[in-house]
């Protein structure tokens, strides 16, 4: 059978349903953010992903340091998704003859800003030659005290639904830079026209993990009921978080925070600028939900569109997954994003 | 600077210098087996192995399921060379399109193998497709009481340096392997030789981690004064724990516990049984120093080539690292193990 017809959750489901867990230690397996190991009454929390040459990332527009950034970026987000404090990271390299010393160390320079500004220690990896392009995989770890972990399955009906800072301007990033990239090849000479647009490839180039919000929410007494990171776009978040918790949800059109440059470019490349912001995906922001009792802790953190947004709230799970258009109409939410297995 | 004029621990020393550790968890980083954490008073260990297709396997003679059980199992001996005990693991896959989704439960079929095995807890993953072959990532997560752990960097003068199983067949499994691949690319009608062999194959392609010797010298009240598992090669692996601990070491030539089938092999391929002993690497057999007051206690673990020989002792560091040959001459240990970025 083509891995195609499974589709990655497809095969991972087909793959791990005959695993039995055999230690006390392991809290939560598979199917999260972050699993969570119970070693000595406080938690571990473990996640790891994998970037590849050609798949993930395209090393004629990202520049290595920021690839390393964002390679360490997306397992820490994973871990603040779990309302946990990332901690080490562990780094694997494979790597092709084409790449210098000079290039790793630049690679590597980005892996260790971004310890550095999230004070997560590098612990340990594997460093071996690749025949083709370079491999990075990267495992992080965290810890938590067992309340305060927040998993994908707790959302209840009436929780307000929450995202952080914006949507879609990760993908609309990458659509700039392939668009620039196109133009570069049949001119060498052309300049690229990035100007105005600084901040769209900032957020595709160099994401931040929202560590910041996990400390304000905790400062603010809240603990969402159910969180993830936003790595392939709010449709597919909102249907992990609404079929783990057996809900559905509706999210209001005009409540999607969006940024004044992303609505420009989406306009500019004749690109619908909802549909980014729902099925971009890369932003690495937060979504999660809260219990409407907590509405009037969150309201501080509203103020700054850079923080939290309110975008709707979580329904019966025979109402479905909704969007609320300007007008009013409901729209069902489907997830397009990210394929790992595409055709 | 070309990668191959550092190798690949120079790399790493390259990369790796100018981190700082920023978490009071992080007890041990890079530079040794697994790294250690501190989370709460218990340690919690970390390792992780990067594999790919066409630098670390083929799959023109490596079955899948051999493949994954194999994958996990190094990673498990990575957490056994700790003194810990190995509980958890991830797993990133990157695919290919020409893998199906049987091949791919095949790999899992042997990595869930490895796990049930090993009492090891499959408990997260990535996977998505790749452009060429396939990529394995393992990270394995332990545990141990802090004072079992064992470092590289404990033996002491006098003490007795011991190797579990037997040394050089893995790397003999390998050739025997190469030597049939060439036979059937002339002759695709030919049958391999492996008969009287299976051993040196099963070394090569289902190795142990050995765990089990961990258990018995925790039964036998030895915490060896530092141990790490052999990957590269014993001469490499001496060369680590004698560098890290300030000593240097005697081996005996006739102490090195070698496998028959090898032996005959060796000999059949016009190869030195020493050196595939010596310099061979994937053995995952553990490379441990006692105290010599331990020297009673180990015995009983000796009876049995399977378990423990003792093959020389630490010396000081002025003596550097000798072989004491048959005939009593001393010829100074290289390490010609695994060169993971050889011209």
């Amino acid at each position: 059978m083509e891995i195609s017809e499974l589709g990655e959750f497809g095969l991972i489901r087909r793959l791990t349903e005959k695993l039995k867990i055999q230690n006390k230690s392991t809290e939560k397996g598979i199917g999260d953010d972050a699993a969570v190991l119970n070693f000595h009454n406080k938690r571990t929390l473990v996640t790891t992903d994998l970037l590849l040459e050609g798949i993930h990332f395209n090393l004629e527009y990202v520049p290595l340091k920021h690839l390393g950034y964002k390679s360490a970026v997306v397992n820490i987000s994973d871990i603040c998704a779990m309302n946990a404090t990332p901690t080490q990271i562990v780094v694997s390299l494979g790597i092709s003859k084409r790449f210098t010393v000079e290039n790793i160390e630049e690679l590597y320079s980005g892996i260790r800003l971004a310890c550095e500004r999230y004070g997560v220690d590098l612990v340990g990896g594997d460093t071996c030659s690749s025949m083709t392009g370079l491999t990075i995989s990267i495992t992080c770890i965290g810890e938590a005290r067992k309340d305060d972990i927040v998993y994908r399955n707790g959302a209840k009906e009436n929780d307000l639904i929450c995202v952080t800072g914006n949507l879609g301007s990760a993908y609309l990033g990458l659509q700039l830079l392939e668009r620039e990239r196109i133009v570069l090849q049949s001119n060498p000479e052309a300049k690229p026209e990035f100007e105005g647009k600084e901040y769209l490839l900032q957020r595709q180039l160099k994401p931040e993990a929202r560590l910041d919000i996990i400390r304000k929410l905790r400062e603010a007494g809240i603990r969402p009921t159910a969180m993830m990171d936003i790595s392939d776009g709010l449709s597919s978040e909102l249907m992990h978080i609404c079929s783990q918790s057996g809900t559905g949800c509706a999210v209001y059109e005009d409540k999607l925070p969006i940024e004044e440059s992303a609505v420009d470019l989406a306009a500019e490349m004749n690109l619908n600028i909802v549909t980014c912001a729902l099925n971009g995906g890369e932003d690495y922001e937060l979504l999660f939900t809260i219990s409407l009792s907590d509405y009037e802790k969150i309201v501080p953190l509203t103020f700054d569109p850079d923080e939290v947004s309110i975008i709707g709230h979580i329904t019966k799970p025979g109402f479905g997954l909704n969007l609320i258009g300007r007008n009013g109409e409901e729209i069902p939410l489907r997830a397009q994003g990210w394929q790992a297995f595409s055709k």
